[in-house]
């Protein structure tokens, strides 16, 4: 399924466009403007004559070129005749942000929708939903404005949502935390297209690396599966299913109106197809990042270099608890171990069992030697390092060092726990390509779904 | 066991104190002369006329006032006959920096030393540690520089911890996140003062709100459990104990040499005792914020409000996860609820079962109101108030509003995704007393903690 018309458009006309501060046809037209689209851009408004310094058009029929897009913020009793006009017009997609559809209590008037819509090959995002951003293009039709909701830099994440305004706020908390981001795309009542759809059409997404969901409730069992199937042995599908209580369920089903069912039957389904299945916001977001910049890894044993003793021990317990496993270095890495500490070339206090503890004086030259000895290791199949960076032995010499390790082919992941220091790092470790996590449990999440989603090709 | 005199005290004798960058002596130093301590200083070095300015003596026996507390930072085999001099000088605590004891193979020279220093009545910390901080008086005889690991402000958590490094890591990141704390204790090799002793400390201290460890041992266990049980009933105590699998505590025993014993009997002690049992750093640290600004709950019977339906439902399930109960609203409530809907002052749209979908456009008035009506509820033991700060209806009369809720004497939780603006509003919101959490998750934690930490006091 190519949905390019929908976040590639050349032409959008934005219906129910406003000068008035607050409403949310003045927050979309702000957005498309200043967010700096580079289309055409038609108001419609039927009292206007411009909107933002734009030509308005009392109808979308009296725009004299052709419009690709549609997006629709009039209230929904105008919306099925609004969309014949864009039928009339040859539009393609439309975003329909009103809401008052089937979520309150109108399910005929958004059936009439969709039949208009299918009249005419529109296809249609929402009702009821924030609208779509394509990061890449700076495209935006969402209503936030920026001051509220930052907006992330273009990356390989791209994410969908159920639920509008926690798409919001992953939006702004991945802009927070400079981790970059293709297309977001609020679902709202998916009367048309849905999740399945976009999942689809994300898999052959070049901008895509990795495909992320907040779900309530899929909309066609059958349809996720095939498509969630053709997707992960394409990029990875992360998705964050809640309704997992009977509690959780019962407010999904006030909320999105989704009938949750059984959160087991979600689970399974998950596991079949591959789909990597995230408990939290954070475990979605160390899950996405790290499969965003690293290979699926080979195996399930981790190694870890670290230079706190602590940091270690706790990576240790994470990986275990994970059902990973701590690498049983070989005896040759060992050797080359003892080796350069006979030489003097590390010192005679440092640990070579897995983790390899290179000590709280340790600079980056150290942190070379061991972490080349661990990925030369063929018992290992992930790198852990770990930087306290507290310590001002460690130099920043670190970050080159890092980016060379690459040419080993293994997947490395990067923890450095701490404050301000530790983030400038971990900015400029993250431009070399190798992702790094605030905490020693963000760092075992990464290391898991490197491992599980590996294990799933592998066997595939 | 009252441990003021290391804490408080009117002048400290730095011994090994050195003009060399890169030394620890030199360290140590800069950080008790620029962190601004205001007692006196002794550097004490054989061959220095001054250290950083200030007079040097050859020996402690030469300074010519009395010093309360000594920092030794000379290599291991001196440390016995340093100690020697810090008694004749009638120091009454020694903090030893120094590594090369237990860890390093030299248990003997531990013994000498603590068999030295208890002929003197000295009290020891480390040896082998990164010192101690007391962060309301900016006494730091910790080595780390500032701008690699920033210093927190003063308020309520104290934290111990057996790995350094980890502790260093732990300080600046609650700098980072604004999260005040008391005093900080390196516990190094614990040859004399151990957790427990510090527990029992800390239990008295009155600016200590919440008691927080990181340990991959305990050194005595009956003695641990003696000092926990007291500690908890006055205060919360958190520990955050690594070595649980079998890696783990082999990687505990190389190092700090903590034999870990089974897990399972640690979170049986934890458990009979009210510590609180975290299993990673932020856990750790959203109890700790949570129960240093927030009084325990007084039963699990959780409330919601909140602007995101979505967040509500993945707030309900994992209060029902985490083992709580969602409220079940009385019908006096509903019915408030429902006039006023019925009279326009909330919107026909939201939802009032628990969770209490007050929906996106909310202002603060109308939370006011929401949360009013949830803290009035007897059937409410908690409230959570979840603010998607994105949408740009809430304004920030929320801040005052949330300050008056305190009325009740129920604990608040408040969770508020995002980025930036979120970030901002919620330390305006910490400021009037209300913790605020990141994550949907954090926020489930911090109740979390609430709840087992109220029963066990409602249970003594």
């Amino acid at each position: 399924m190519n949905l390019d018309f929908l976040f590639y458009p050349k032409s959008v006309a934005v219906i129910g466009a406003s000068n008035k501060e607050g409403k949310i046809g003045n927050a979309i037209m702000k957005n498309l403007v200043n967010y700096g689209f580079k289309g055409k851009i038609y108001p419609i408004n039927v009292k206007e004559e411009q909107v933002l310094g734009l030509k308005a058009y009392k109808s979308i029929l009296d725009v004299p070129e052709n419009v690709d897009v549609a997006v629709i913020a009039v209230p929904s009793k105008f919306v099925p005749d609004i969309i014949d006009q864009c039928g009339q017009k040859g539009v393609k997609g439309a975003v329909v942000i009103s809401a008052g559809f089937k979520e309150a209590g109108k399910a005929d008037l958004e059936e009439e929708l969709v039949k208009r819509a299918r009249k005419w090959g529109i296809r249609v995002v929402g009702p009821n939903c924030l609208g779509i951003t394509n990061i890449e293009v700076t495209f935006d039709v969402t209503f936030n404005p920026p001051e509220r909701q930052a907006r992330p830099e273009f990356g390989g994440i791209a994410f969908m949502s159920q639920s509008g305004a926690f798409g919001a706020a992953i939006l702004d908390w991945a802009a927070r935390h400079e981790v970059g981001m293709s297309k977001f795309i609020s679902l709202g009542n998916m009367a048309d297209l849905d999740e399945s759809d976009f999942m689809e059409y994300l898999k052959d997404d070049p901008k895509t690396k990795v495909i992320t969901a907040y779900l309530e409730g899929v909309k066609d069992g059958r349809k996720f599966l095939k498509a969630a199937n053709a997707a992960t042995r394409k990029k990875p599908v992360i998705v964050l299913k809640s309704g997992r209580t009977e509690a959780g369920a019962k407010a999904a089903a006030s909320h999105t109106g989704s009938l949750a069912g059984s959160y087991a039957i979600y689970e399974a389904a998950f596991e079949q197809t591959g789909v990597l299945n995230a408990k939290s916001m954070r475990q979605l977001f160390n899950y996405a990042k790290v499969l965003a910049m690293q290979k699926p890894a080979n195996g399930d044993r981790v190694a870890i270099v670290t230079n706190g003793g602590g940091a270690g021990v706790m990576m240790s317990d994470g990986i275990i608890e994970k059902g990973m496993k701590m690498a049983e270095l070989s005896e040759e890495t060992k050797q080359k171990f003892a080796k350069a500490i006979e030489e003097g070339v590390l010192p005679h206090h440092m640990s070579y069992r897995n983790p390899i503890d290179i000590i709280g004086d340790a600079p980056s030259t150290r942190y070379e030697l061991a972490m080349r000895y661990a990925l030369e290791d063929e018992n290992v199949d992930v790198l852990v390092v770990i930087a306290l960076f507290q310590s001002p032995a460690l130099d920043e010499g670190i970050v080159e060092k890092l980016a060379k390790m690459q040419e080993y082919g293994k997947p490395i992941v990067f923890v450095a726990p701490g404050g301000r220091y530790p983030e400038e790092m971990a900015r400029r470790i993250e431009k070399v390509g190798i992702p790094v996590f605030e905490t020693v449990e963000d760092g075992v999440e990464a290391v898991y779904a490197l491992v599980k989603y590996g294990k799933y090709l592998k066997e595939l």
